[in-house]
C-alpha cells in the first residue's frame, strides 16, 4: 500500500513511498531507501525540510521508532541534518537540481550553524533589494492594463530597457542593439529551449562547454538535441577543441561557468573565425556579465560578431527570479525562427514580470541596485579568498560574478568536504555536478550571494579549513 | 542590396525585404511579392500596421509611386484594408498565426468600419476586467519581498487557489485536487511543450483532435514528437477512430476547439477505457470550460480519471494574458516527471504573474469577473446566433465558450466569405486554418470575446449575410 510522505511547509512534490510490513525488510530500511532515492531524484532537494518523525510516522502508519531510526541511519550518512526544535533539512543537492530557497535562516553564533547554510552558485543577494523601491515598481506596474494579447517579443518599454541596461552595463557600443534584434525570453534556459525548438531543431548537434552549465545540457537533451563537449581550461573554452559539425556551441566567454575565466581576445576572435567558417551559432550566455570588481567588462561577443551570437542575458542572477525575465538578442535570421516559433506555438515570455522590470529600470532602481550589488559582491570575494588563502588554498577565476571555484586535488578530496560540510549544515556544490561526462575538474564551486554575510564567513572558516587539509595533503584522516 | 521595412507603430520583427534593380522585374511587384511572402511566413500579421507609404518609400529609398503601386496591387488582393488617415493594416491570419492585438479602436456608425474588426477565437474579454480590482492586486502583490529562487511547482498560495478555482468552476469534488498535484504553468501550450520534453519525449507519437488546436499542433512537432489526427464530429473526438499506438491524445472534451461539442458521458468512459487498456495519457485541454451558459459544465475529465488525464488550464481566455499563468493538473508520475524537467532545466513560470492572480482570486474579484464575463459571452452569444438564424445560418456548436462555428458548404465558399469580410476591414478565421491536414470541415470559427459590442453586432451583420448566401447557394455572384 502506497503511502505518500507528506512534505512539511511547502511540498513540492509527493514522492511515493511503499513500505511493506511483508517484505522482509525492515520499515526503517524501507524508508531510510526510499527518502535517499527521493533525493537522488531531485524530488528532495538540499534546503527541503522533512516532515517530523511524528508527522511522518502518523502519515505512513508506522511507529515513530520506524521513522527515528531511518531518519539516524540518514543523519550518519550526510543526507540530512537537523536538531530538536528547528527541523531536519536534506543536504545534498543532487547533479542537476536547482538551488533550493533556504527553510529557515540559521541563527545566531556559535561553531555549529543550527539549520542549513547553502554555498551553492546561482541563487542572488535577494536581501540586498532595496523594498521599498520593489514595492513602488510592482504599484507603477498595477496602472497598466491587461492586454489581450501577449506580444511574441515581448513588452516594447521592456525590450527598450533592455537595450539601455546593455549599453550601460555590457558595453554594447553604438550602432549597437536596437530594440528590434532584442526579444523578452523568460530566463537563460527558457530562451535556450526556444533556439532548441526553432533555430537549432531536435536532431542537431551542439558543443557545451565541460565543466559547464548543466542546466543548459538538461534543456538541449530534453528537445532532443545531441549535446557534445568542449573543453575548458582557466581562461574559459578552448576554441581548437570544439568538435567540427556542430550546429551551436554554448559558452559563457564573461565568466566561464563553473570555473570562472574571462575568454581573452585572441580566443573570441579564434571562436568567431570558426563560426563563420563552420557556419556555428555561437550562443554567449551572459548569466552575470554584468558583475566585475577588477576592469571594465570585456563587450560582449555579440558587438563583435552579432552575425553568428546570439546572446542571452537574465535578472535571475543580477536581481531575482521572481519576475522570470531574461532577454535574447541575435541575427535576424535567428531571432525570426524564434518568432515564428512563439507565433505558431503561443508561447514566450509573460508581460507580468516584463512590466514590473520596466519600472524598476525607469527610474534607476535597477541601476542602483548593481552598483550595491557590485560593492556588496566584491567585498564578500575578497573575505572567501583571503579565508582561503589563509589555508593555502588558491581560488579559480576571475574577479568578477558571485562565486569562486575551490581546487581540490582529487574527486576523493572533493566527496570529502562536501560530505564533511553536509554534516555541519552547509551545502556546497561539488565541481562533478558540473560535469556531463567524466569527471575532470575536482573542486568546489563556492556561491557567496545568497547567505547572510554572517552566515558566509563563518561558513567560509569551515570550508578553507577543510580545503587546506586536503590541500596540503592532510586528509581527513589528519583532522 | 537588402532593405527592412520599418514596422509602423510596433514592428514585432522587420521582414528582410531585398528590391534588386538589377532584376528585371519591376520594384513594385517585387514589393508585393515580398509583403505577401512576409505575410505568408507569420512575419506580418492579421492586424498589423503597415508604414506609410511615404515612410516605406523612404526607408527602401525608392519613389513613392512603387510603394503606392505594391500596395494598391495588395489591396485589390485583399491582403490589406486600410483609407487615408487612418493607416493601412494586413487583414490575414496565416495558418497558425496568432491573434494580434488590434491596432486601433474601429470607430464610429456608417456601414463600412474603419480600421479591422478582428472575430478570431481566442481572445479575451478584456475590456470588461475591472480596473480597480485589477490595480488592487498588483498593488497587494507589490508588497510580497523578491525571492531568491523560482519554486519549481510553482508559489505555494497559486496552486492552492488553483485547487479552489477548480472546486468552484470546474466540479472537482471532494477528495478531488490538492495542491501537491497543481503546477502552476505559462499557459496551455506552454505546458504542454513542458510534457512533450518530460512525460511523452521527443518521437513519441501523439494523437491530437483534427480538425484542432494548431498551437498545440505545432508545439508538439516542435518537440519533435510524431502527430497523428485524431478525427472529431460535432459531439467532439471520435474515439474509436482514435489510431493505436500514440503516447497520448490531446482533445478539449469541455468545448472541443474549434468545433464547439461537448463530448457525451458514453464518449468520455470510451476514451478512458482506451487510455487504461492501451497506456495513454489524455491531455485534456480545458482552454475555456469555465464558460457554460444552458447547464452545469460537466466535470473535468481529470476527475474521473485522474490516473490517466493530464488537466491544463488557462487564465488567457478567462481573464488576460498578461500574467502569462496556467494549470497542469496530473497523476503523480506525469507531474514529477515535469517537475524533474524543471529541476534539471531551471525553467517553469515566473512567480510574477501568479502572484497577481493570487491576489485577484483573493477577495472574490476573479469569481465577480467569472460572471460577468459569463453574462456578457452568452448575450453575445445569443446575438450572433440569431443574428445567422436570420440569414438562415444554424451554427454548431454549444452554447459555451466564446466563440461559434458557422458551417459553409466548401473550402470555396469559405474562402470568398473569409476575403469578402478582409475586403471590409473585418478579419475571419476559416476552419481551414485550424486543420494540420487536409480541409475536411469548412467554415468560419466566429470569436465574439474580443471586440467592442457595436462593432460586433455591426460586424456580424455583414458575416451573416455573406454566409446566408453561400449556405443557401446564393454565391458572391449573387450579391
Amino acid at each position: 500500500m502506497p503511502h505518500p510522505v507528506p512534505a512539511a511547509s511547502a511540498p513540492l512534490l509527493e514522492p511515493a513511498i511503499e513500505l511493506r510490513r511483508d517484505e522482509g525488510r525492515p520499515l526503517a530500511v524501507q524508508l531510510a531507501d526510499a527518502l535517499r532515492r527521493a533525493a537522488a531524484l531531485g524530488q528532495l532537494r538540499g534546503g527541503d525540510r522533512l516532515p517530523s518523525t511524528r508527522a511522518l510516522a502518523r502519515h505512513l502508519a508506522v511507529s515513530r521508532t520506524v521513522t527515528a531510526a531511518a531518519y539516524e541511519q540518514l543523519h550518519a550518512e550526510g543526507w540530512i541534518v537537523g536538531r530538536h526544535g528547528s527541523g531536519t533539512y536534506v543536504t545534498t543537492t543532487p547533479p542537476g537540481a536547482p538551488a533550493a530557497q533556504p527553510e529557515s535562516a540559521p541563527g545566531g553564533g556559535g561553531g555549529a550553524p543550527a539549520g542549513t547554510i547553502r554555498l551553492v552558485p546561482g541563487s542572488p543577494w535577494v536581501s540586498g533589494i532595496d523594498r521599498a523601491a520593489w514595492r513602488r515598481a510592482w504599484r507603477a506596474a498595477a496602472d497598466r492594463d491587461p492586454d489581450e494579447f501577449r506580444s511574441p517579443a515581448g513588452v516594447e518599454q521592456y525590450r527598450e530597457a533592455v537595450v539601455e541596461h546593455l549599453l550601460r552595463h555590457r558595453g554594447m557600443a553604438a550602432g549597437g542593439p536596437h530594440p528590434g534584434t532584442v526579444l523578452a525570453t523568460g530566463g537563460t534556459t527558457a530562451a535556450l529551449a526556444e533556439l532548441a525548438a526553432s533555430a537549432l531543431g531536435p536532431g542537431a548537434t551542439v558543443a557545451v562547454e565541460e565543466p559547464g552549465y548543466q542546466r543548459a545540457v538538461q534543456t538541449l537533451l530534453a528537445a532532443g538535441v545531441t549535446v557534445v563537449p568542449a573543453p575548458v581550461d582557466h581562461a574559459g573554452i578552448v576554441v581548437r577543441d570544439v568538435p567540427a559539425g556542430v550546429r551551436a556551441v554554448y559558452c559563457s566567454p564573461a565568466h566561464q561557468y563553473p570555473l570562472g575565466g574571462r575568454l581573452p581576445a585572441e580566443r573570441r576572435v579564434a571562436l568567431v573565425e570558426r563560426a563563420r567558417a563552420e557556419g556555428w551559432l555561437i550562443v554567449e550566455d551572459d548569466y552575470d556579465g554584468e558583475l566585475r570588481y577588477d576592469v571594465a567588462p570585456l563587450p560582449v561577443l555579440a558587438s563583435m560578431a552579432p552575425d553568428v551570437v546570439v546572446h542571452l542575458g537574465t535578472t535571475s542572477k543580477i536581481l531575482t527570479p521572481t519576475l522570470g525575465v531574461g532577454w535574447l538578442l541575435g541575427p535576424e535570421r535567428v531571432v525570426s525562427r524564434v518568432l515564428e516559433h512563439r507565433e505558431r506555438t503561443s508561447t514566450g515570455p509573460a508581460p507580468a514580470g516584463q512590466r514590473v522590470l520596466v519600472e524598476y529600470a525607469r527610474n534607476g532602481d535597477l541601476g542602483r541596485h548593481l552598483r550595491r550589488l557590485r560593492r556588496e559582491l566584491s567585498q564578500r570575494r575578497g573575505l572567501v579568498v583571503s579565508r582561503l588563502a589563509e589555508s593555502g588554498v588558491e581560488v579559480f577565476g576571475d574577479e568578477a560574478g558571485a562565486h569562486v571555484v575551490l581546487p581540490l586535488p582529487s574527486a576523493a578530496a572533493e566527496q570529502r568536504v562536501v560530505a564533511r560540510a553536509a554534516a555541519h549544515g552547509i551545502v556546497l556544490d561539488g565541481l562533478r555536478r558540473h560535469h556531463h561526462g567524466p569527471h575532470r575538474w575536482t573542486g568546489i564551486a563556492l556561491g557567496y550571494a545568497s547567505c547572510s554575510r554572517g552566515d558566509l564567513e563563518r561558513s567560509t572558516a569551515l570550508v578553507a579549513r577543510w580545503c587546506g587539509e586536503e590541500v596540503s595533503g592532510g586528509g581527513p584522516a589528519s583532522r
